[in-house]
Order: C-alpha cells, then structure tokens, then sequence
C-alpha cells in the first residue's frame, strides 16, 4: 500500500449494510475478498482517464465520477456481463474534500444503479489520474467477443452516434451548435449493461464505441477476419448531429468521434426480431476484408476517408 | 478503452502457449475473462506508483517493472493469496521502446517467477503513473487478516528491517553509506508469497510492511484493537543498518522507513515452532493499547517516537 492519504476509507467506505454478498472483505486491508459464484467466468477490465487528456481541468467532479465508472462497466457490457465490484487508484494533486465528494457522489450514483460494490482502492499523489479495475460476471462461455462476427450477420447499434463527439466540438469551441442531449451523452454517458446482458443469448460479436465506430467496428472486422459494409442512411443521428453536419459538411464526425459509449454488435438475420428497438442495423457483414460504407449508392473505403478525417 | 497508444498488446502480449489455465481470455478484447476454481475466494488489490513521488525520475525502468509488480504481489502474500493474474495501467508521457523494453523484462522476471498473467490492461498519455491490480486465490475462509491478532500473540517480521530506508536514504543523498543489499531491497523487493502461503495455515494476522514497521503493525494493533511491545534487542537488522544507526544514533528509522515489503504476522505461543528460521520474533501482542518499545529495559511509546521523528 503506497497511498499517501487515507482517502479511500475516508471518502469512498459505505455502510457494510449495503454490502454485496460476494464481497467477503472490503476496503480496509491489504486485499478485498470476493466470493466467485459456480458456473460463472470472471470478466475484468480496467481504464484510466488523465486530466488534459481525457477531460478538462474545469470538469464537473460529479460528472468525473460518472464517467470514469461509466467507460469501465461499458467494457462489462460489451462482453456481456453483469457488474460486480470496483477497486478505484486516485492520483490527485491535493486532498479537496468538496472535490471528492462531488466525485463520490457521481461515482456512487451510477453504482447504486448497477449494484456495484466498490471493494478497495489507492489512492497516491501526482498529477489528476483516475483509475478503475472493474469486475463483472459472464455465465461460462457466455461472453461476447469481439471475433465472433460471421459473414452475413447485420451490424447493429445501440442509442445514436455522435452525440459525445458533438458534445466535445462544443466545449473545444469548435461549433457554436448547443446541444443538451450532446452535452448529456459526452459528461454522463450511461452503459449500455442491461444491453450487453440482453444480446449475450443471441448476438455473435459486440464492442462498446469509445474510440469511434470505424475504429471500435475495424476491431471487430479484423479479430473476426471479416469485412464490412455500412449503410449512411440508416446511422441513428440526432437532430443536432444532423444540424451539425448540416452547417458543416462534417458527414464524418458521428462514424470517427468517440467516447459515445453504445454498443455495436453483430446478430445472425435469423434472430434480428431478438434486437430491441432502440438498436439499429446499420450494415452487414462481408467475406471482403476493410469497411466500406454505402453513401447515397457510392460505395467508399471507410477506413481510408477515416484517416484523411484524422490528418 | 480509452488507450492512445496500443502499448498493452505491443509491449507485454506474450505468447499463448504460455497463459495460465485460469486466463480464459487475455490481452485483445474489451475485457479478459478468467476461470475462478471452486472453494476459492478472489483476493485483489490495487496500488499506484507516481514519478517523482515513489520512485525517481532516473529510475532504471526494469527495476521499475520488478518493484511495481513486487508490492503488488506483496498485498497478496500478506493476506495469504496465490498470485493469479495482473492488469496494468500505464500512463505515460511518451511511448519510448527502450523504456517499455526495460520496464516489460523486469515486470515478467518476477511474473514468470510467481505464474502470473498479465490479462489486460490501458495506456494512456500524461504524467508516468504505474498502476497494477494483482489478483489471487485464498482457500474460503483462510486469509490473513489484519483483524485477527490475539493478546499473548509472537510478533514476528520476515527478513530484515530498515534496508530499503537506507537505500532511500543514500539515493536521497542522506547518508554516504553504501550498501548492496540496502539498495537491492530499495530497487527490487521480493515479495515474500511463499512465506504469506505458508504462514496462512497457523498465523492469526498479517501486514506486509511498506509504509515502516511503527505504522504497518500499528494497523493490526487498531483493527485487532489490542496493544503491543516490541524489542529494540530483538530487531532484525543487516550489518549495515547497524552500522548507519551507529554513524547517525537514528535508531528509529528500521523502525519508521517505508518499502522493504517484509511480512509482520502474529502467532499463538503454541505455534511458534512453524514458524520459519528466517522470520524474528520481535515483540508481542497485549491487551493495553498502543504500540510500545523496550529499549534497554527502557519501555517507551513508539507511536510517539515516530511522531517526532518525522516532524
């Protein structure tokens, strides 16, 4: 244990009564103990977000503490498991109690939601950098991967794309365009846990958009060994991505920005009537590697109109 | 994920024929998936190490690696857990080869030597922030707590005290002493698992000492809410702390210095011939509260000697 303050036990211990039964010993030695269920694999994940890098300086602590617990159980359910218990590595510049708190508050919010135990933690001193390790359970041989996709399968994602990225344009003061469902998506967004649990009978391969859908759906395309191809007219936008796009000509943003954080996975045409209906099919699966995308019948290598997007 | 640089799998993906039987998914997807064996309980931990607050900027990276995994895996043997599997967390300012090179041999040294995977894992950009969360496996019911010391209970450490205080000391320019073992224990600890394994059949409770023995023991003595006296006598000390204590009259620092990842457990009186002959009995346990020093028939209070000593 390095940690230089105490902050963990003194911000971040709850009351045992909310204790989950698979947590033996929380916080307060040198290890948590967890309690694995028969028949279950473990699935575990972890992500870091730095201050200048993945959030600005001036972000709401509340929103910090959503969205860092929030990318994490992203990964729970893009793998198709059910959310179990957390250990949270602070590095922070100083103790702010206020800060922390507010933190504390968005972090535990969306745990509540999801009956997430947080289970330990450290907490050192450095520049602000936030770290999660979560832990979620997947029936054995249950899980979904990110090679499973079969050619034939129809794409699906979940919500709309390019609210977050909207969201970022905005605060980097390159659109004027304000948009709340942007802002929402890009400070809170919300797992799709419930989602991944769902699709986990049914669907071959699945990915949590964080990067950017040509980016996250390439990751898919490659460990599958397979191609793609996706349809521009049938991509969820919202009306203020489309108003985006509109003023700008910036058809792009939505397939390349990340941090959305809806799931994209790919499910047999037989069993598409399983979908739910906030999830729409946006492409196929095609034995001819890369992603190419249908736009008003001309048909482009995406990954390439990608890069030039990038550089 | 929300990794800018692909350093997890460039870096530190090592070959399949290798993995545990326990990793069912490692490097590669949105989360890794490991088998827990029936009649186990999960053991984790997390700790961070921060440039320029745990370690120096000039650091040799494979000690680096060594010393991040080591006080990991030192969490884990002092609450009686086999080492299982790791996430890393890296964060860094650059991605420089030479260094991930370095860093990675140090780092599955001492992996290799334990049977530890590394499953996963995120890098990104900002301030060099090392992040390891280790897991392990404990029969149900059989860990070390620090909660279980019992009144007329041994006290014993592992090992020696004070060596890597030394080394700290020297790199600080504190002292002109120059020691081999002082700085090997200071740039490489090796945690004591087989020792935390062994103890974890007939010992009450465990720490392992990383923040100094004063502290360290004196979380047993609070959650076990007992008292204790130890014996300045009865300290194991190297030739060479002996002879900085003799040079300075700074007899508390083997007492207060931080990192030699040394174990102190407790034993009933009737058990004490398990114990092993590298392991010191240095004191015992008591009903009056607080953590006491007889030095040279002298009895004083410790906590408040330590108190001094670093204000």
């Amino acid at each position: 244990m390095l940690s230089e303050f105490n902050v963990i036990e003194r911000f971040f211990a709850r009351p045992t009564s909310i204790k989950k039964a698979s947590t033996v010993l929380g916080i307060g030695d040198d290890c948590a103990l967890l309690s694995i269920p028969e028949g279950y694999e473990l699935a575990l994940t972890t992500d870091t977000m730095v201050e200048g890098v993945h959030f600005f300086a001036e972000t709401n602590p509340e929103h910090l503490g959503h969205k860092l617990l929030a990318v994490n159980l992203s990964d729970l359910a893009s793998i198709g498991a059910k959310p179990m218990s957390v250990l949270l590595a602070l590095t922070l510049p100083r103790v702010n109690e206020e800060w922390l708190e507010a933190f504390a508050k968005g972090f535990f919010s969306l745990a509540d939601e999801f009956s997430v135990d947080l289970i330990g933690g450290d907490t050192t001193s450095g520049s602000l950098t936030l770290t999660v390790q979560a832990l979620g359970l997947v029936a054995r041989g249950k899980s979904l991967l990110r090679s499973n996709a079969r050619v034939g399968d129809f794409i699906y994602v979940s919500g709309s794309l390019g609210n977050a990225g909207l969201g970022l344009l905005f605060l980097q003061g390159k659109t004027a365009l304000q948009s709340s469902v942007a802002m929402t998506q890009f400070n809170t967004p919300h797992p799709r846990v419930d989602l991944g649990l769902k699709i986990s009978i049914f669907a071959h391969a699945c990915i949590d958009i964080s990067d950017g859908l040509v980016g996250d759906l390439g990751h898919i395309l490659k460990q599958s060994q397979v191609g793609a191809c996706i349809d521009w007219l049938a991509l969820p936008l919202s009306d203020d991505v489309r108003a985006y796009i509109q003023q700008t000509g910036d058809w792009l943003m939505p397939l390349t920005a990340g941090d959305d954080y809806e799931l994209c996975f790919t499910v047999p045409p037989e069993l598409v009537a399983l979908v739910p209906q906030y999830c729409h099919k946006i492409g196929v699966i095609e034995e001819r590697k890369g992603l190419r995308i249908n736009r008003f019948g001309l048909i482009s290598d995406l990954v390439g109109k990608a890069y030039e997007h990038f550089s």
